[in-house]
Parts: C-alpha cells; sequence; structure tokens
C-alpha cells in the first residue's frame, strides 16, 4: 500500500443500542430516534440546508470491531445461510477500514452549544463515530432495480409477548411507552442469529436504553421474560 | 478530537477522466467503462459472490482535494445556484476527511494477478484511492420517496455536434467508438460551470482517455471543435 490517510470523526451517536446484539440488521427497521452531536468545532453553518432532505447518508466506523482485522471469506448471518461469501460481497463490520454506511431519516436540528441531528431508522451500536454526513439523493442513489441475489429482504417480524411478571416491571420502572415501542421492534426482528434453532427454553438478554431485557423464543413468538434496570 | 483512525486505499480506479473538468457530476450519468484493481492482498476470495449483485457502493478519498481542506459553507455548481450551503447538505468534495461515495454498476470480475472489478457509470478521476466497496441491497439503500429539495434532477443534455475538422482528427487518430460515445455523453451534460454564461467564442478544453478535446457552446448545443493526441 502507498498511500495512507487519517480519518477522525466528526462526531459521535447516541442510540438506545447499547451492544451490538439487539442492533437492527438494516437501517429504518426499527422506528427509533438516535441523536448524533457534531464536534464543537462544527458550526451551524455546516448543516445549513440540511432540512431541505428527509434522508442522510452516514459514514461511520466500526470501532468495535475495527481492531479484531479481517478475513478475505465471512459468513454472513443472514445472506446465503451457512455460506461463504467474500468480504466486500456482504455488509460485514469485520471489514478492511472498517468504514460503514447506513441511510438514516432526519427529523431535527437543534443548534445549540454543539450542532445536534435528531435522526430515525439508526441501525447503529451507542458511541458510534461517524465521519461523515451526505444527502441522500434520490435521482442518483436510488436504484430499485439493483440485482442482489444473496441480499435479504426485510426479515420477517415475530410477534412479541410480555410475561405478566415484565409487564409489572416495565410499569414499576416507569418504561417510556416509545421506549416499549422500540423494545419491541427489536425484539420483533428476532435479533438471535440466524443459525440458532428455537430451544424455547434458551433465554436470551439484550440492553437497550438503561434496560436489562430478557426474552426467549418459542413457536408463538418472542417472550419478554423480565425488564429490569441495568446495574 | 479524541480519536483518529488510518485509512488505506484498497485499490485504485482506472477511468477515461483524468482531471475534474469533465467528471460526471453524479454517477450513472455517462455509461463508460472503467476498472478497479484491488491491492495484491486481496484474492479472488474477497469479491466471492460479488457478481450477485448489479451495483455496489465505492467509498472513496477525493485525492485531489483532500489536502486542501474544507470551509464550513460551499457554493454547489447546481445545488441552489449561488446559495451558500452547509458542506454536509451538499456532496462538494472539499469536505471533513474528503470521503466520497458512488454507485456504481458491475459489469465483470477478473480474477488474474490481481483482482479487477469492471465497472459502469463511474464518476470518479482517474486514479481515484477507492477505501471500501460495499454491495448495493435495495431494500435498505433505495428510498425512491426521499425528499431532496436541493439536490438537482439529472442535468438536462445538450445535444452535441462534431466539427467536420474534428472528425476528420478523430477518424485519423482511430478512436474508438465507444470513446466518441463516452466523449459525446461527457459533453451533453455541459461540464462548464453553471454560473457561465454562454459566450460561442468561449473556448474549452477537456482531457478524456488520452485525448485534449476543444469544444465550445451556443444556443444549438455543444461544439467539437478539435481532438488531438494529448502530448
Amino acid at each position: 500500500m502507498s498511500a495512507s490517510y487519517t480519518i477522525q470523526p466528526i462526531g459521535y451517536l447516541q442510540s438506545p443500542y447499547r451492544q451490538k446484539f439487539g442492533v437492527p440488521r438494516q437501517p429504518g427497521l426499527v422506528d427509533c430516534e438516535a441523536r448524533l452531536v457534531l464536534d464543537k468545532q462544527f458550526s451551524g453553518d455546516s448543516v445549513r440546508g440540511l432540512e431541505a432532505y428527509s434522508h442522510l447518508w452516514l459514514s461511520f466506523l466500526f470501532h468495535q470491531t475495527v481492531e479484531q482485522g479481517w478475513q478475505p471469506l465471512v459468513r454472513p448471518p443472514r445472506a446465503g445461510g451457512n455460506q461463504k461469501l467474500g468480504v466486500f460481497a456482504t455488509r460485514s463490520s469485520f471489514r478492511p477500514n472498517g468504514l460503514g454506511l447506513s441511510v438514516v431519516e432526519l427529523k431535527g436540528i437543534e443548534l445549540g452549544k454543539q450542532v445536534s441531528l435528531i435522526l430515525s431508522g439508526v441501525d447503529l451500536v451507542d458511541g458510534t463515530p461517524i465521519i461523515d454526513i451526505k444527502p441522500y439523493i434520490p435521482y442518483a442513489d436510488s436504484q430499485p432495480q439493483a440485482r442482489a441475489d444473496f441480499a435479504p429482504a426485510a426479515p420477517a417480524m415475530l410477534a412479541v409477548h410480555w410475561r405478566d411478571a415484565a409487564l409489572q416491571q416495565a410499569q414499576q420502572l416507569q418504561v417510556a411507552d416509545t421506549e416499549r415501542r422500540v423494545i419491541e421492534q427489536v425484539l420483533a426482528q428476532d435479533p438471535r442469529p440466524a443459525y440458532h434453532a428455537t430451544d424455547p427454553n434458551k433465554r436470551y438478554g439484550v440492553w437497550l436504553y438503561q434496560w436489562d431485557i430478557a426474552f426467549s423464543v418459542d413457536e408463538n413468538g418472542v417472550w419478554i421474560d423480565s425488564l429490569e434496570l441495568r446495574p
């Protein structure tokens, strides 16, 4: 390699996804607000006119995995099942340069001491470093006819049920309605790895907002078994 | 800024656009082949399965301008005319981190000593360092309903005429038919900056392939005045 370039985050994302497990597999699947706080060097001028766009591209770094390197072949959890695909034929987070790309909805702009963008449909873990923002331009970016034989369709949604005990916990802890909706949408997508057989006795845990949520899956869908404040 | 990351090109693009002037303003406007040659460290494995996709995202570096830095406000040549917009509300090449993003068509994969991708619709200057390749996934990436009030529609095309002298030069120099078509398509988009008044006496030059092309514009469209082998 002849050249190398230095990249610095322009800001960091704040989202309810506090760990990789549970993050939606593509943007737009969960109707969940997130906040992108720009670095102090970026004034309101740097986003002037951005409100003319409903959708944005975020370029980001897979900061949790970038140090772990990459392999030429990966086994994507959904695309192609147990098939091994080339890293550049997937959106795997283990990739050269560790770059990610995500289209999100722009809901608002807050010009405070630091500029914040209010976003929706984000599929990024809390704390993700963002390295660029670009407007989504449909005439160039929208290619509905593109062929994508290995790409999954949007995942089928499972029904989500609260066990009585979990519902009581949610009420006692005053979990907000918007948070409950996000919890349900995240679980409806079935965050388990695709190769897991459904074992109704197996218990999974996911961390969303400040909540630790335990769930299990049977033929009737996802059961929320408990919801606790994360210590 | 707390963190910084090092990015290395995964390969370099070979295209007929030998200078910034004349490069299409968005991908997909000119039906022109380009070649992405991957670095030797990337074997055929790294692109296994890529042929299942008709379109790819290229992440790249605006290597010609990245050293020149950026300003919070830019005056995009088309979007909004003389309006100043925030750098993040544009696709300007003068931007923090100097990152670019482009959707291109995948026409073929050559597995030689180095892997090459044959691409079409590229809007990148020859020699552009590519830092990532991702498959285009329509269900996530295609947002035809996205609102983009400042974004231009595809530019109107001008008629393109060869002056007799230029046509003779093209014949003598044995310019290939595909090259002629690309030359015509590039000029049809009117590569002049948007604020230029049409002065039929003004002569412009553009460098495509190994050819130096002189042209002028009047109310009947673009006139190719001469075509010479670049010294």
